[in-house]
């Protein structure tokens, strides 16, 4: 089986029109706005499961499209309305194909304010919606201001003890970026670094050793840049090769040679495939006669795999890991 | 012929003494500190030289230690009177023994202050010390508030003109970093990627045919990265590539997988030997059995590399892109 673990909804025009609404009327978002009909929900579906079909995606794991998340903007009930509506969309999906989605909570994260306030939208997306793991943002202020503290900090603990408590992974991803320097797509990259630094040189597996934390986009540039950070440890007699295996790490990088390094420094053991198709990747790449985002593609031909490390990384880890999505 | 062309001075007590009273002096810092005594330089040279002998190195490109640069301390006289220092500690190193080292220039860079500012330390820096190229930090903030803007924008402009009339090449490096959530040496990777996609997705270089931009540290994340960018630029029907070919990239990144992947994304003909030795990685690999940053030891190693391809990462790009150098 080949699970994508790393794949976003796609707005439909209704849902656009709703996230427009939300943006220009958040004086007064409190409104709840409806899901698109039926035959819009089953003709995205169709679009979707056309798109896993073509690369032998026989899964995938759907959250809010990130860089859509409104995280910053004001007030709080903004980024609240839109994370519900976009969860509800994501129930919609599930209940059309259920053997062929599952659902990540996109949560209410709301600039510097603690992520406490996003326990009762995560109860309900598990509880009540029957999802499976959640995302979470490492700097909901998008780039608008100073961020909160790195995910090592207490600052993030009352929703890590939710999460714990519904045993559910967490993909770490940034949503947006304000600021002109810094794209969302690269601040993707450069957060995925920020929280792992910040989360292997903290107390939070101590404090929470049931936490399970997956690093979007392979790990942002540590895996690449991973000797700068052994020396320190050495220095130190520890172990950053080890620390690191307490994360794991998604596929979302679009090059045979990303991802070769990423399986070499990081482990099989320890990847999940992912692909965000339908998203940036998906588009034709001559070289490989195929779309970037055919990732089975380029992982099939690294040759120093084995089958089962293969088995790992397209199902097994992710089996491991979201314990609620196989769950009778 | 090995060049090291990413190495910077090891300050002695003295000079740490004189950072010291600069930072606790800040209300008055315009006296021009003292360099330390010949005997006490010789001392510091000797020891510099017994680390490149270790690891055959024949000659270090000295710029001032990034993080200690102080970019972002008010006012702005202690950046000035402190890149100063370092521009004629470094010129006192490059005089005891001429025939290893060369000097580059440490720009007074202040927070958001137009970088028009640090043009007359350049010039008496190239000019009367003989200085071969400067560093440049994208983001003289350090964190302490929003950036200025990236390095792509006219902002920059009057610099790279000076730059461009020097004909010296520009080592792209951040400084310090004073956000808990982002350490410095975080910061060096992070700020290399956002200074190529913002150079890259810029005029500059049809504003600055001339001019010549070494991002330190392997690039930052994006030659791990590079399929995303790939992806938007084949949409756009550009080539992202050849784009990235406009750039040098030294080899700071301590890992074999990680110089591969650097060697294979940039090519041998873009990248400058590198190791910022004594530094971060001066440290015992166990499974090496030399050091972290005896990184010529570990290109000899990579086996697809042709013995010209060494020769130009170990000296020929260099010479090619810093023409004053070699000068007679």
């Amino acid at each position: 089986m080949i699970i994508d673990s790393h794949a976003h909804v796609v707005l439909d025009a209704a849902s656009y029109r709703v996230m427009a609404t939300l943006t220009g009327g958040r004086n007064n978002p409190r409104s709840m706005a409806k899901l698109p009909p039926d035959s819009v929900l089953e003709k995205t579906v169709q679009g979707l499961l056309a798109q896993m079909d073509e690369v032998g995606t026989d899964m995938q794991f759907l959250s809010p499209r990130p860089y859509l998340q409104m995280h910053s903007l004001k007030p709080a009930d903004v980024p609240l309305v839109w994370a519900r509506y976009n969860n509800d969309l994501i129930h919609a999906h599930v209940q059309i194909a259920p053997d062929r989605f599952r659902g990540i909570a996109g949560l209410p994260q709301f600039r510097d304010t603690s992520p406490a306030a996003c326990i009762d939208e995560l109860e309900r997306a598990v509880s009540d919606l029957g999802f499976v793991g959640c995302l979470l943002n490492p700097d909901p202020m998008e780039g608008d201001g100073p961020p909160p503290p790195g995910l090592g900090d207490e600052f993030w603990y009352p929703l890590y003890e939710k999460i714990c408590a519904l045993d559910i992974p967490v993909l770490v991803h940034s949503a947006g970026c304000c600021h002109p320097r810094e794209s969302y797509t690269l601040k993707f990259i450069n957060e995925g670094s920020i929280a792992i630094m910040s989360l292997l040189g903290s107390r939070v597996f101590e404090d929470f050793p049931n936490l399970k934390m997956i690093i979007s986009h392979g790990g942002g540039a540590i895996p690449y840049h991973i000797g700068r950070f052994r020396a320190g440890h050495i220095r130190r007699n520890q172990d950053f090769d080890a620390k690191l295996k307490r994360l794991h790490f998604d596929t979302c990088v679009y090059s045979t040679e990303g991802l070769d390094l990423l399986f070499r420094i990081c482990g099989p053991d320890n990847c999940l495939f992912g692909t965000e198709r339908p998203g940036t990747a998906s588009v034709f790449n001559p070289e490989w006669g195929h779309e970037l985002d055919d990732l089975k593609r380029v992982i099939d031909r690294i040759d120093w795999l084995t089958d089962e490390d293969r088995a790992k990384v397209y199902e097994g880890n992710c089996r491991k890991l979201y314990t609620r999505a196989f769950a009778s």
